[in-house]
């Protein structure tokens, strides 16, 4: 079944010691809308400027993306963010954000889309999440993601948004912050009881868990020995968490635990090449064979 | 098949926000004996003082360890560690180390242990590991631990006892220390370049990985809602490392990936009591009930 996603669209300058690129395809929207495309149709809401160029375009349309969803502004500019990492990945510098007509965005689901069943709200205003949610008939499954930015700033929205979702997305500083507790299992529990049933904690390169009331599954991390840029990797997690999820068309025990596994490796896929060059173009059976390898790395046998 | 474990045998004054004690029975020795004493024969060597009492001895006495190699130095006093927990257990202060008896310590192997075949060198000085695997006579295969404090300051040594052993645990920081990489997965590389066929890398909560030329298996810790005294819990994941490799006879990768768990499982169990009260008196079915919750945490269907 389709999945709807809605989230940044942005152009992204990126700079790491292996490598630059300069206004490149990035947005939460995009990376997840990339990545769920391996497993499902998608259909993307978001804003763009006229220097939204087919470059850009072409890459969401090999990925059969359906961009109706996305609208142009004309005489504006698209989302900028720039950033730089350093040597260790895990250190980020934030060096500019112009949001331009992301400022103003306020999305709408194209007529026909209000029944979805599979619904992905990327990191943006709590309020334009809620504004979304209102939006849709079908009663969809809703996965949602935020940051530090709206759980300090926006509190009482997000917590608005999340007894209306049934996942959320959120890393172990967030899930700390918004939980107020340390260890990060108490924390996922804490959050259930605001209303999502399924949490998932990403930890980066520490891999990721995901709690319901009944389940506790954890995966690792797939082991990279380089990693270029973690731009997106989030979003990447979870585009594919709820594409394979949407894919098939049931939340339940295996399909959740096969979920986590998807997210998971194609965020390593991510990692390994500049902006979404690293998921764009992706064999299905690339995809594959480094899920047989983390299978393999994590094999156990009876004991 | 016996395991010889060499190391620090303290009394440690603890202090948690769930809990203090005064001059509990520890050191890495004492951590690693009782835990591979859940899989294998261990025979200890190790240095106290006067002031170590039946009380202590009688819990590793509980465990059928062999003390014929812990020397008592009449009017000494044992090795003491003072040291406190923040909220965050990851947050620890060493108020106090008194070397005591232990500043004297050459470890000898008493007789009959020199053909000994499984070897576990606790963190010590690398020039005591040397003189220790020089007393054997059997080849042993050896497991090694050591510290950043052996790393910065006994380098040359530490490389000499590397080039002997045919595993090293140490935990990320040390690894990257050792290694100069900050990748984990190089660092682990270059050490075993250094000389040990086996790798293991100790991630704390972020759980562990081992590598060998032809294997990489990751585990994740054990899911813990509150880790109370997380002392002497690499001791112990060593030490349920080896015991289970000893116990099985053989170094292959259904052995290996089985010690990594064992070790995985006996950490946790270190880090819900204060002292070695968290893993002295386990039963068997308990570890074995883990073992299966742990394995069902991470059970992945085919995709």
């Amino acid at each position: 079944m389709s999945l709807v996603v809605v989230g940044s669209i942005a152009l992204d300058s990126i700079e790491t010691p292996g490598g630059s690129v300069e206004k490149a395809l990035g947005g939460s929207a995009v990376y997840a809308s990339i990545a769920a495309s391996y497993r499902t149709p998608v259909r993307m809401v978001g804003i763009v400027g006229e220097d939204f160029r087919d470059e850009h375009r072409a890459v969401l349309e090999a990925r059969k993306i359906d961009c109706t969803g996305v609208e142009t502004v004309a005489g504006g500019r698209t989302f900028h963010w720039k950033g730089k990492y350093g040597v260790d990945p895990n250190q980020r510098e934030t060096l500019a954000t112009e949001l331009n007509v992301f400022e103003d965005f306020r999305p709408a689901l194209p007529e026909g889309w209000e029944d979805t069943r599979w619904l992905f709200l990327g990191n943006i205003d709590p309020e334009l999440q809620l504004d979304l949610l209102n939006q849709c008939t079908g009663k969809p499954f809703a996965g949602c993601d935020t940051m530090n930015y709206w759980i300090e700033g926006k509190r009482e929205e997000l917590l608005k948004v999340l007894e209306k979702v049934n996942l959320l997305f959120v890393n172990d500083s967030e899930a700390r912050q918004l939980s107020g507790e340390s260890n990060l299992y108490l924390a996922a529990r804490e959050i259930m009881s605001l209303g999502p049933e399924i949490v998932v904690i990403k930890k980066g390169e520490h891999g990721a868990f995901l709690m319901t009331r009944d389940l506790l599954h954890i995966a690792p991390a797939f082991p990279l020995e380089a990693v270029l840029d973690p731009t997106g990797a989030g979003d990447v997690f979870a585009g594919g968490f709820l594409g394979s999820l949407a894919s098939d068309g049931k939340v339940n025990e295996d399909n959740l635990r096969r979920a986590l596994v998807y997210g998971t490796i194609l965020a390593s896929f991510t990692c390994e090449k500049l902006s979404v060059d690293g998921i764009s173009a992706r064999e299905v059976n690339e995809i594959g064979e480094r899920i047989d390898r983390f299978l393999e790395i994590m094999k156990i046998e009876h004991l």
